[in-house]
């Protein structure tokens, strides 16, 4: 396909290109940009119809962007700035470099730059920085027939239609009513009489998380926001609410595997940035093992008389970490889904005990089955560590369970307490163990 | 709020409640559920408005649908599965025991049982499974006057009518129409010359997964579903992908802390269950540990002759450990989303090259001044420990970061190759590096 359009390009059949794109998906249009030849992205850009040329580049990476901004004039970075909802305009002002941002505050008038500052000045992951302002508000008092018309006078510019807001004076927010309400209902009906007023919003500086959660709990496909007055001042549609909701995601997997989190893609992201977002927890982490060590230095007298107790070290090591990884892990994503809410903390203590009662005896018995029958180690140091693991066990559970809860009522996040630090924590807690049930059995 | 409600209970105001009820959102009015004390669950259920009742019901949690259906009369269950949206219903029939699954199928219309049987053969996570039949299709040929015509006529059992599919003879899938294009464009214009020709669909048998996608990457509210001969046979709607997404997030995130993935909430789940899915990757990877402990085992000699060799261990063991996993989760999530493909993995592997480079000459230097400057340990034993930790860094994540690509090349889930197994791999690799180094560099 795309090899197809680039020979139209070749041959200089502009036109016929032109025919296509405005057949295509503006997504698909905007990926095909990475591929085509940097000389000829300009001659491409310029040839796209005039209705889908702003769409396209919204959904550019930020780098073709940059690219297409800075190649042309600023009376078509006028045009194309009109043409683009404010909220794609502030998305990739926020990312563009100075001098690229200059480019293009210059060449917008000046209502459109007060309202780009104004969102440039909410927080990072309010409700307010991911909103739009092409949204349709009708007005409480109207007839049906009085809403359609406003929407046909208005809503060409607007992001979405099938949902429209109610407001009464001052911009009040005071209902919701459904563009499908207002095809089914008889035209002299009036708004208010069936609007639907329990309706969900958010406050612009509300977090996004926050946000997204209302949209999954009430399956909504955009949500108003509304400033401290209870004015209406912007909507937040489902595709952001996705875009955000693997972001965070995305965020959780990195803190659980000990990383700073980072919203650049992986490829994309430089060697330097990658390392530094990588180092700082493998330094703290690598110095807290240091204390595991400290433990194995105190006990060297009961290592060098039993020597075969250090073999088992890896294996304890590894299983109270992994043992406690899954249960942080279970908690952590439960408390993420609002699943689980700190006050739950006896339950699932509870809970984690009774499981690794049942986790704990298997593994105990299989391992004690392993090394005494099979690899005939003695029966008191099977013992030993057959009673370490079992023990390991539940308290890794304990702890796994317990710390991200902790962590929450904290206010840290319980991404953190996740599969290294969890470890760390264990494996000190099981040596010590190890090496007090080595020095009763053993009597060393 | 619920407290003032229950009043109303108590007082038998049943008017009252019922007035209240149809203000309210319908997921708050199932939520409530919960808390109402069973005696009292089924008299509620009866007094809700009859226009909202179903909805309620598909939102309640599969405790409180199996109680209502075991309670209703036959009747009653006949009226609640015809407003019911037929996704809904097989959602819920699913989840249900086989004799009241009875109940319900009994008291449906042969029509509704046929397709109810037709859904429940769609393999689990596919397309079909996930789709629903309430939708609006429209001519080609119609006009626009008529297609709203059609709308008004059909829409109020649809599940959306926001976006309406297009079909021509024998339900062939045409095009796409949004209502508002409808709304916007002149009465007598022909549905074939506005419609959108290049839509994005899947088929019934399609994954789930690829319909997510699909809706992230072309942020889209419904996605047509069409059998083998490109027939239209359904729809999916947003707010199930919604749902999708955090099942597949969760689904990943316990197959990376080593349990099989499980779709009950964790309160939810018996402890027995929540054992019997930790188990199995618990045992796996404790015998996979032994090679580890086998290889300090051999290396008995060396242990004995430097004893203090031990006491680093557990700090390259955990350094490894946690190196690898930053880099397999970073490669698992990328290629969860799409960000990385297998053909990317000589980009991966020398980025990640670059990267431990750095981290590694970091933790190492550090990890010298440490030990040789302030522990006063003995110079080559230093040396020992850090040539051994900068090479761990390295090979931790060349594991880590191919490992979940060979995963996925060989139709494995790469989010196995995360933290456990990773660090249980790179356990034994660094060990043995450790134990040569000190031969060589000790002399032993």
């Amino acid at each position: 396909m795309n090899n197809l359009l680039f020979g139209y390009l070749d041959k200089e059949r502009l036109e016929t290109l032109r025919n296509k794109f405005s057949e295509m998906n503006v997504v698909d249009i905007a990926q095909m940009f990475e591929e085509i030849p940097e000389e000829k992205k300009l001659i491409i850009f310029r040839i796209l119809p005039k209705d889908i040329a702003a769409e396209v580049f919204s959904y550019m990476s930020q780098k073709e962007q940059q690219f297409i901004i800075e190649s042309i004039t600023d009376k078509e970075v006028q045009s194309l700035i009109e043409d683009l909802y404010l909220d794609d305009t502030v998305d990739f002002i926020e990312e563009l470099p100075a001098n690229v941002v200059k480019k293009v505050l210059r060449n917008t008038d000046e209502q459109t730059r007060k309202t780009i500052n104004h969102f440039l000045n909410y927080p990072e992951n309010s409700a307010g920085s991911i909103m739009t302002i092409e949204y349709v508000n009708l007005h409480k008092e109207m007839t049906i027939k009085q809403a359609i018309a406003r929407i046909k006078e208005i809503g060409v510019d607007r992001e979405t239609i099938d949902t429209c807001y109610v407001t009464s004076k001052g911009r009040k927010l005071e209902g919701v009513i459904l563009l499908r309400q207002l095809i089914l209902s008889e035209e002299e009906e009036v708004i208010e009489n069936i609007m639907d007023k329990d309706l969900k919003y958010v406050h612009t500086h509300d977090d996004q998380e926050k946000a997204a959660s209302l949209f999954k709990k009430y399956d909504l496909i955009t949500m108003p926001v509304t400033d401290n007055e209870n004015r209406l001042v912007g909507i937040i549609t489902v595709d952001d609410i996705l875009d955000i909701i693997e972001e965070e995601t995305t965020e959780d997997f990195q803190k659980m595997a000990a990383m700073e989190p980072s919203e650049e893609e992986y490829l994309e992201t430089s060697v330097f940035s990658l390392a530094k977002h990588r180092i700082v927890w493998l330094l703290v982490l690598m110095i807290s093992a240091t204390f595991t060590g400290n433990i194995i230095k105190r006990y060297e007298d009961v290592l060098q008389t039993v020597v075969i107790l250090t073999a088992f070290i890896p294996m304890l090591m590894d299983t109270g970490g992994n043992a406690g990884s899954q249960s942080s892990t279970l908690i952590i994503r439960g408390l993420a889904l609002g699943e689980i809410k700190p006050k739950d903390w006896v339950k699932v203590v509870f809970k984690e005990l009774r499981v690794s009662l049942l986790v704990g005896i298997t593994l105990a018995v299989v391992n004690f089955g392993r090394i005494y029958f099979l690899e005939k180690v003695d029966f008191y140091v099977s013992l030993t560590v057959c009673i370490t693991l079992f023990c390991t066990v539940i308290i890794a559970k304990a702890v796994g369970g317990l710390l991200p809860i902790v962590a929450k009522k904290l206010k840290v996040d319980p991404a953190i307490m996740a599969s290294p630090l969890i470890t760390t924590i264990v494996d000190a807690l099981v040596l010590v163990l190890y090496f007090a049930t080595a020095t009763v059995l053993l009597g060393i």
